[in-house]
């Protein structure tokens, strides 16, 4: 979002690198307020059960109508841990054990850090929370590899199965590309 | 940061739980832009070499003269081992090879996450950047415990040395309590 007035005074702000500092920031002339901008955190999960993967076809846009991994917004306040389990919740109505890193992956294109977990089901009991339309437990063989909706999702799933095929998960990191 | 005047606009925020959300967001009437607020992401590194670590004394508030592992915020349009090679090199002029994930970290009372890395320093060519005041190559016996500025620092480099000592290091989650 272009930053044009001061979130604390309502002022005019500048864009200018401040002192000590080397890259520009928006900065407050009246309160001196320096208002940095910096990454966001999306926290996703491959949800597995009975080696079948939890996939959820978006009712929302963007990419409405395609298959993803439930991931969403770390918050204020919330360990990484207690965002997994609440995306998980609010997109599939299901919930997780034995939930580990699996991912870190660089979205430098819309200044976003995923990262990706993964967990399995307690139980059956899944389905369609209000930003899905479909909640489905999908086979390797089944993965909608073109109607995915992000290309991180591709990515992770990718290398999911490549690990589980040789045998093992292990731990990744990897820059995604738009598209 | 207390949020009044909208960055857009500069009109006025109200604190309210928008449509199909589920907590309070700064909400602007006028241009109706939600300003949400996101946990941020902190890089930092264990630094090695011959065994030793690499930690720089604070030439900077908040915790001058206190020890720590160079760290600091990562910049959008950046990659988070971009971030880790920068700070390293801004706050103890070291290079880096061999560059791992080792842990995330949860600091919820300030709303940030540490992604910490382990490194080799590619040789002995190192020293105080503009926010360090000295720069030391420290054995696991010479740590100074009880002078380490920030308590993710002590929980990073208490498992760092916990897990060498058993002869690997493993990827770590942990959440971070203050002081």
């Amino acid at each position: 979002m272009p930053m044009k007035y001061c979130g604390k005074c309502g002022n005019r702000l500048a864009s200018r690198v401040p002192p000590g500092d080397d890259r520009p920031r928006f900065v407050c002339d009246t309160c001196e307020t320096i208002h940095y901008e910096n990454p966001k955190i999306v926290v996703g999960c491959i949800p597995e059960f009975s080696g079948k993967i939890l996939l959820c076809r978006r009712a929302i846009q963007p990419r409405l109508g395609r298959w993803t991994l439930p991931a969403g917004y770390l918050e204020n306040g919330e360990t990484l841990l207690e965002a997994v389990r609440r995306e998980v919740f609010e997109e599939a109505r299901a919930r997780l054990t034995a939930l580990t890193p699996y991912g870190l992956y660089n979205l430098t294109f819309v200044n976003e850090v995923y990262i990706m977990f993964h967990g399995l089901l307690v139980d059956e009991d899944y389905g369609p929370g209000p930003e899905s339309s479909e909640v489905r437990l999908v086979a390797e063989a089944d993965i909608p590899w073109e109607a995915l909706a992000f290309s991180v999702m591709r990515e992770t799933l990718r290398r999911f199965f490549g690990d589980r095929n040789k045998g093992g998960l292990r731990f990744h990191m990897g820059d995604v590309q738009p598209g």
